[in-house]
């Protein structure tokens, strides 16, 4: 055996133990009794080092060295190799104590921060997201140079390969600007037009779920190796030869648990369509955070909720739900499903205003971590940015600053994979749209399959050959461009 | 940090995997879709090689040496460092090469089984149950002298401690010339009454849930610590915090599901029940299979289909089902879940014959391992042990030696556990009944807590500290004694 094929055994057998926990991660939000929780905590715990055990063995870095030394020729290979090394180079460059300290602070932290956000009471957790981002300060600082990347990049690296702040600042700051002109427009647009009708209830839970499985596998998902099941926050987890999503369900409304499954359903066809030649590999796996937002938002937004799709999607749910046919008609689907509005929430926000939540974000996030703003004061700066980026002003940090887990369970960097992903399904949908023929009609019959064909070939297969910037060149021509997204938009909103 | 505290950790770390294990047992049996099943074969294998090299790793075997030198005083801890040590040297006995050709031989030989008892075409598989025994014989070769056991005892140890063929036989044998005599009384007794009435269905799947879900919760199972589910084979597993049981509904007869769930339930309720202060470790776990199939059996057999417990039940099933609520009457449910009769199928067998089934396997999966019966021969010995035991001969090998997945497996020394656990279920109730007053009465209000503490204390809360004939003589004062279980067949079948 070579060092490269004993380093695939490695990770193949790293992978596998990362999807056993996966699958446990699935039960305890969809299936495990509350009463199982502790000893679940302890199962992913003693799970997840082993695995981190198995990639910082000196074998492997010895195997690692000795690879390098002349590595794989076929680019498939070679680019597993490196992937290899940049998880074994994150592994190893935070010193154990500060990982341990991280997760004792984290966990602490979501616990004050659940308490503070239902009392609106930024103060009562300001102490201890202040050693959250102290300590996520210290690991940035210390992956940054072994990454050769800045400390706010090397913490995003941990969500998105392949692009960085550099990249993300100017296509977010172009999309301000577009914003500030567009919003308005497409608000008076709206305002112009009439309000869309609800579809009355009651709609049955059993009646849902089988509307949301026939329509999941109508778009491709195969459940063989799927299951649809319900959790309190819809996901999708598991592996890719058994993809598990969730959603809830409103017997008032079947809008979220319809389009929650339609966007899961995204995620977990690209899991599906994930390189089998090179599955449990570091280059098999999915791209990153960004890349799996792009695929559940180019089947949720940029495909079902197009004009095309809805044209085929309002007779079928005027059959399986009956009563008056006048809500399910496309042109009140779309009026329905694509309002756009100012508000306070992130995860309620429509398409174009999601941007301005994130972007919001990312500039705080950076500052806190370079040292820009202290903790006390972002409930001032998270104010005065959603006034400048939205021209409102959250009238309490529960709508504010205290909103979002993410920051108090020391997550930093990850919410640019948002709009990122969002931009690129626009890019994505573009170039699909461009190099198939009939891909529009086929959305008009209901039928996915040459946009899932050309993303397969074009995304999906690709596992994590390349960056996030180079997946897009390499199917679109060009690097993330917020232009597309800008189009789009304003091909749904302004006309 | 003592050599002993040390094992504790290695043991807590490795039963935490083993319950990451079983809950992806469980999934794989009542959630997983079918094209996760390749993915899972891996997952399950990863884990147990981790589990496994984390006990015979050379610094356990060195803290065991040390911790031995000076073992620890209090009794749990002392029992808990031997069965350490047993775990230890079963693991270590076999060499990693035996293992492996048993795990390639018995997968082999269970998928040609498979086919060889749908054709009833025993020479079909008779090579790849050959090598199956050849190997179990290794195995048990180089088991018994670590063990101190005799061969057969040595893989009887694998699944039940504490009791060998020594104890096993003569108990068996007495039996033996019990049925001889009770049988054709019992028949001929039955022959003479009222034949059961049957309830009228349809029973829809989701009553028959509801009401398994009330029953298990009545007689003490806590869904906050556990869930029910539907398998194509009814089990219990899971972890004690999160137990997971299965059923599966035929919407023309509530008898299997219910009766299965009340099963299921009495192995939930011992793992609920074992000491949490030990939990993770070797003694914490439950005391063995034939333990385990005692508490079954005891909440099944014993309480539920007693006289007392069906006054309440019948009443409850006519109240939950409607309808003409004359089958549903204490006598008539009596006679319809306590039909006796002479059958080719073991798991079709009802109390009384049961025995004779695993008698002769009991017998026959002796002779395999001693040599003294070739494979080619397992037929013909079947038929005339069958013969000899209950008079009746199988018209084929698919009703006879091929009906068992167990041998076929690999399985050698697991058949007598059912029938040890269904005279231990017996002994046990008669001395819990000796014990508790009112306990016969509770059960008539389908009370299940006075057995339920009786058990806690007697047996759940104890562990593994004691071997199967150990337990039973510190629960009832005697070791494994037929004469109980004798007793209550007598009298619920021949007055």
């Amino acid at each position: 055996m070579t060092p490269y094929d004993r380093l695939r055994d490695r990770f193949a057998r790293i992978a596998t133990v990362g999807e056993a926990s996966a699958m446990l991660g699935w039960d305890a939000s969809a299936m495990m009794p509350p009463g199982g929780a502790a000893a679940r905590g302890d199962q992913l715990a003693v799970l997840a080092g082993i695995a981190h055990g198995m990639l910082v063995e000196p074998a492997a870095a010895a195997d690692l060295a000795e690879a390098e030394a002349a590595p794989p020729a076929a680019p498939w290979d070679a680019a597993n190799l490196r992937l290899m090394r940049h998880a074994h180079t994150r592994a190893t460059a935070l010193p154990q104590a500060l990982v341990e300290a991280q997760t004792r602070a984290n966990s602490a932290c979501e616990k004050i921060w659940r308490d503070a956000r239902a009392a609106s009471d930024f103060a009562a957790v300001a102490p201890a997201l202040g050693e959250v981002v102290r300590l996520a300060c210290e690991a940035a600082a210390a992956l940054a140079p072994a990454l050769g990347l800045s400390p706010y990049d090397a913490l995003m690296d941990g969500y998105q390969r392949g692009i960085g702040a550099a990249d993300v600042a100017p296509v977010f700051d172009a999309y301000e600007t577009f914003l500030r002109r567009a919003l308005p427009e497409a608000e008076a647009l709206q305002a112009s037009r009439p309000a869309p009708v609800r579809p009355e209830g009651p709609f049955p839970e059993a009646m849902q779920e089988a509307l949301c499985r026939q329509l999941s596998a109508r778009i491709g998902l195969d459940y063989s190796h799927a299951r649809l099941d319900r959790s309190a926050h819809p996901f999708s987890g598991g592996t890719p030869t058994d993809v598990r999503i969730t959603t809830r369900y409103d017997t008032a409304d079947f809008t979220q648990s319809l389009l929650g499954v339609l966007h899961e359903t995204g995620h977990a066809l690209y899991e599906r369509g994930l390189p089998e030649d090179f599955a449990r590999q570091p280059v098999g796996e999915a791209a990153g955070m960004a890349a799996h937002e792009s695929q559940s938002l180019i089947v949720e937004m940029q495909a079902c909720r197009s004009d095309e799709f809805l044209a085929f999607l309002g007779p079928e749910l005027a059959a399986a739900f009956g009563g008056d046919a006048a809500p399910y008609a496309p042109g009140n689907l779309a009026r329905l499903w694509r309002r756009i509005g100012r508000g306070f929430i992130r995860v309620e926000a429509d398409e174009m205003t999601y941007p301005a939540h994130v972007i919001l974000r990312f500039r705080l996030e950076q500052a806190l971590i370079a040292g820009d703003l202290a903790v006390a004061d972002l409930p001032g700066a998270w104010n005065d940015g959603m006034r400048a980026l939205l021209g409102i002003v959250p009238p309490d940090d529960r709508r504010g600053c205290l909103q979002d887990i993410h920051w108090y369970d020391g997550a930093f960097g990850y919410f640019p994979s948002y709009t990122l992903g969002a931009m690129a399904a626009a890019q994505l949908m573009a170039a699909a749209r461009r190099a198939v023929p009939g891909l529009g009609a086929a959305l008009a019959r209901g039928d996915l399959a040459p946009l899932l064909g050309w993303l397969r070939a074009n995304v999906h297969g690709k596992g994590s050959l390349l960056g996030f910037n180079d997946l897009l060149r390499a199917a679109t021509g060009k690097p993330l461009d917020p232009l597309d997204f800008e189009a789009h938009l304003a091909a749904r909103y302004l006309q």
